[in-house]
């Protein structure tokens, strides 16, 4: 029988057809999918030998651009909403369950863990902000014992670790746990929105796709608790210019805050600021059971 | 109206709508062609984030490999026969006319131009061959004046560059030109089969798949001549054990051509060489009128 050779119609099935020796099924799968729909891609877009070489010196760059501080394929990743959807794909939860956005890669471990209404915001700039809310089952009964891991960005749009020596080492970074009523407060900055790095190969994509690389302002969390689906998240403030066009495609519905303005000196002396104002954000957890 | 925010389903959508405002219409046809095939193939496979982390550092390696000396994402492109695939969509040509395959990296220029029937092999190492043949047009005519450009790896499947000092510089490189009659021959040594390298992510994952490296056994040709589609293709042994997995999918049928063994002293001294056989190769070429 005589062996079929390359052509524009059989592409993927002669390159796929040679991994029927693969070491690992998962990884078989993996590549005949990939190169599916990496030659559907490139019959729909039809090249030019110029434009294929393009290709080839951007996923060069984005390599070289790669060091231990700085990962672009991962922002490649972000800004093509890749990375948003594999944590689609990991966290579905049942409705009402709240969601899951992606970690980013400003958080870190060590975090001190504080009493109820303390401010982490340690060098005092900013505005003032009250964050409060509870966690719950799926049938609203309040969870006891919750780890609630919190960092944010400053009013600047900057996180601690970006500004050694100039923010505190572990500002705006707190760990708190639920007591029996399943309720958490703190005290905060309204955070800012902050662009991602676009002085790489990604960012110079972003400019000639007429995006920009701003994330709209907002606190992280990780809530855990045994026994219970782990939600990585953020809360975003719905005032925010970039609110509808993240960067990385964070944001969800119903990962959309309130931020309410108190200007009330009563209000304002109970929760311990001496500003003229504050921001009140309220926001439930729902977690799901594990599995 | 309220904006959509990312989801499962959407996800693809969500992305391209941030191409509109695109410097360039054919970048953003190009990213929402790929970010729809990206999106489909992350929604098929399903990866857990360790899956999507190991994706990241292979994309990572891939451009670390990359550097003045090595196109490791070439090599990616080669053996997944996107390469193939792009020469494939940019050589469409009529029925009858010779078919193009990869270019390679290994073609220099500065070639000598020789007479016809002269030995490119200059260090005498090798099984001795003839290659000969005619180049016509569609109609059959013979093609005056065709510039034949021609460069293989020797009988050890090393190319000279590969070999400074080893070989002569411009061993197995010729550049030829047809008479009235539209024939061609030279002599040469029978090449042998080379693998890609295989040192670095690309070959990691060639051997993970079960894959080996290696390009059966082929002699480069350009073939140009003015008014004509220039022709950028290879010639095959039938009888290398890599004909039907080379692995960056070079080979097409039209491409094989015979190698014929030739022990008779007579003809064997009528071609000039010395030795007890010869391999025959006979290999006509088809220009397509330009455009």
């Amino acid at each position: 029988m005589a062996t079929a050779h390359f052509n524009e119609e059989n592409s993927a099935d002669i390159v796929t057809g040679q991994n029927a020796n693969a070491k690992d099924e998962r990884l078989r799968q993996v590549m005949d999918v990939i190169t599916r729909h990496l030659h559907a891609a490139v019959k729909e877009i039809e090249p030019t030998q110029e434009e294929w070489m393009q290709a080839i010196q951007f996923l060069t760059a984005t390599g070289h651009k790669c060091d231990d501080w700085r990962q672009e394929y991962i922002l490649l990743s972000d800004v093509l909403g890749v990375s948003m959807l594999v944590d689609a794909i990991n966290s579905r939860r049942p409705a009402g369950a709240s969601e899951n956005t992606v970690l980013g890669p400003f958080h870190i471990g060590g975090t001190p863990e504080y009493e109820m209404g303390t401010n982490i915001c340690l060098d005092g700039k900013g505005e003032d902000m009250v964050v409060r809310g509870r966690v719950l089952d799926i049938e609203g009964n309040p969870l006891e014992g919750v780890k609630i891991d919190v960092w944010q960005a400053n009013d600047e749009g900057f996180y601690d670790v970006q500004q050694k020596g100039i923010q505190p080492d572990f500002n705006l970074r707190g760990v708190f746990r639920t007591g029996t009523d399943g309720s958490y407060w703190f005290r905060a900055v309204r955070p800012k929105f902050y662009s991602v790095p676009t002085d790489g190969p990604v960012g110079k994509l972003l400019d000639d796709l007429g995006r920009h690389g701003n994330r709209p302002a907002h606190l992280h969390y990780i809530v855990s608790k045994d026994g219970f689906d782990e939600v990585t998240t953020h809360l975003f403030d719905p005032e925010d210019p970039y609110i509808d066009s993240d960067a990385v495609f964070g944001v969800k519905k119903s990962l959309i805050a309130d931020f309410n303005r108190v200007d009330d000196p009563a209000r304002i002396a109970e929760v311990g600021f001496e500003g003229d104002h504050y921001w009140d954000v309220e926001f439930d957890f729902v977690l799901a059971p594990k599995g």
